[in-house]
């Protein structure tokens, strides 16, 4: 496939979700493009925003920000309408879902600044890619995802704690998806962690906060890495009055391609 | 300090081994230079060496080659003598350790081909820049080393376990060592394996074959980097009429700087 083809799949994506068609996760949709998490929020609380991701970059990883009003991302894609080109969204109101919609033209505001943050599809797509089996993908279920002890670096109302998700590895492929993921800064990096759930105050791996449980097998090790819901997490804490975000799996599909995503 | 007057150090170490002065161990002594093993074989069998360590470059990351006979290695040093320039040297016959002398010319042939590899002080000390303690240099103990249950690729008289050297270190250092050692294949590159000492059929951490025992706490793990013992295992093993190496801890030191190692 040409770029010029995969580009055309990645802005046919974002049309079908702006037209309504797709309105589910785009889990193994976008082939190699670069997908990401929306925060979009009042201008009032933006700025705290950014430097709370950017005081926490593995687990908050921008990777666009838009001016207070725009809902263009030309960095991120051709014709991107941040308002619709997304298959789901989620409307907070003080803390809490009161919507969960496929357009968010009706509730947008000339205030509200969106953020696309990197996700741990791009490097879940590299890892598979160098012939690492990842246990959750081939079962067909969600990652499971913990609240650890390590509270992020708090900004204003944005605080709470390092949330992880985990990947059950041999240990030779643990050490070369810590190599794998090193490279990819803007999609959470190298792991936070290895081996010892307990001293990310985890006491049990078979009950994750989010997502399901995966085994363990006694001949591997469990990886630990910072995870994209940990910036929504924060949010949702941080209860204000209004705040959009992708409903969980349906992601935006960038123009990005994650090999554009590496480190030197 | 200037890269001319670390040259004049790399240097000068080597004049002291040559003119007899410095017969001990050069742990320590060298800096960022870059040290090597040496293991100097009988032109009949050097092809199969060669092809031994070009199958196992984890163990065996061979810096330099010599054709037979010559005993200058201009690519590792200036005028570097490699029958004098290290400080201890062991004469083997028939798989025994015949001599343990400062210099070799009186047993130098003209058939002898020497090989100069690479060895884990390099990737120690990148290790201790990044501010990862390792244990066996703080406690002055040589790092703990096991023969696994993995064989090397064989190739004629050169065959053997793959013998490893162990550290232990808290999770986000393992995960950092993967990253820094990585960078540097010539000196044994990323770790073999990382928490499960039993997959690689070492049964005891506390009575390893070479070297001495170091403690690794609850909080930790053992992360196992292929050694440069393996290659003097396997020549010792393979029970040659003749051949030379260095005496344990008394290595080449080259002109060579670490980071020159560094690969992209």
């Amino acid at each position: 496939m040409t770029i010029a083809q995969t580009l055309t799949r990645a802005h046919a994506l974002r049309q079908q979700a702006r037209l309504g068609q797709l309105c589910g996760h785009t889990s193994g949709l976008a082939g190699d493009h670069v997908q990401g998490n929306l925060v979009i929020l009042p201008k009032a609380h933006a700025q705290d925003f950014a430097r709370f991701c950017e005081l926490n970059p593995k687990p908050c990883p921008v990777l666009g920000m838009a001016a207070p009003g725009s809902y263009a991302f030309p960095d991120l894609g051709e014709d991107i309408d941040i308002r619709s080109d997304l298959p789901m969204y989620r409307v907070w109101r003080d803390g809490v879902v009161v919507e969960e919609v496929p357009d968010v033209r009706h509730v947008w505001q000339d205030d509200l600044v969106s953020f696309v943050i990197g996700c741990s599809f791009s490097f879940e797509q590299a890892l598979i890619d160098a012939g690492i089996p990842l246990r959750h993908v081939q079962q067909g279920k969600n990652v499971p995802m913990y609240k650890t002890n390590r509270a992020t670096q708090a900004v204003g109302v944005f605080q709470g704690p390092l949330v992880v998700s985990m990947r059950p590895m041999k240990p030779a492929q643990a050490i070369e998806a810590v190599q794998i993921t090193a490279k990819l800064p803007r999609v959470h990096g190298a792991p936070v962690h290895i081996g010892h759930p307990q001293d990310l105050g985890i006491a049990d791996l078979g009950r994750p906060d989010y997502g399901d449980a995966t085994e363990v097998m006694p001949d591997e090790l469990p990886v630990f890495w910072a995870c994209g819901v940990t910036p929504q997490a924060v949010v949702q804490q941080a209860r204000l009055p209004f705040t959009i975000t992708h409903a969980p799996g349906a992601m935006l599909v960038t123009d990005l391609l994650n090999h554009q995503l590496m480190a030197d």
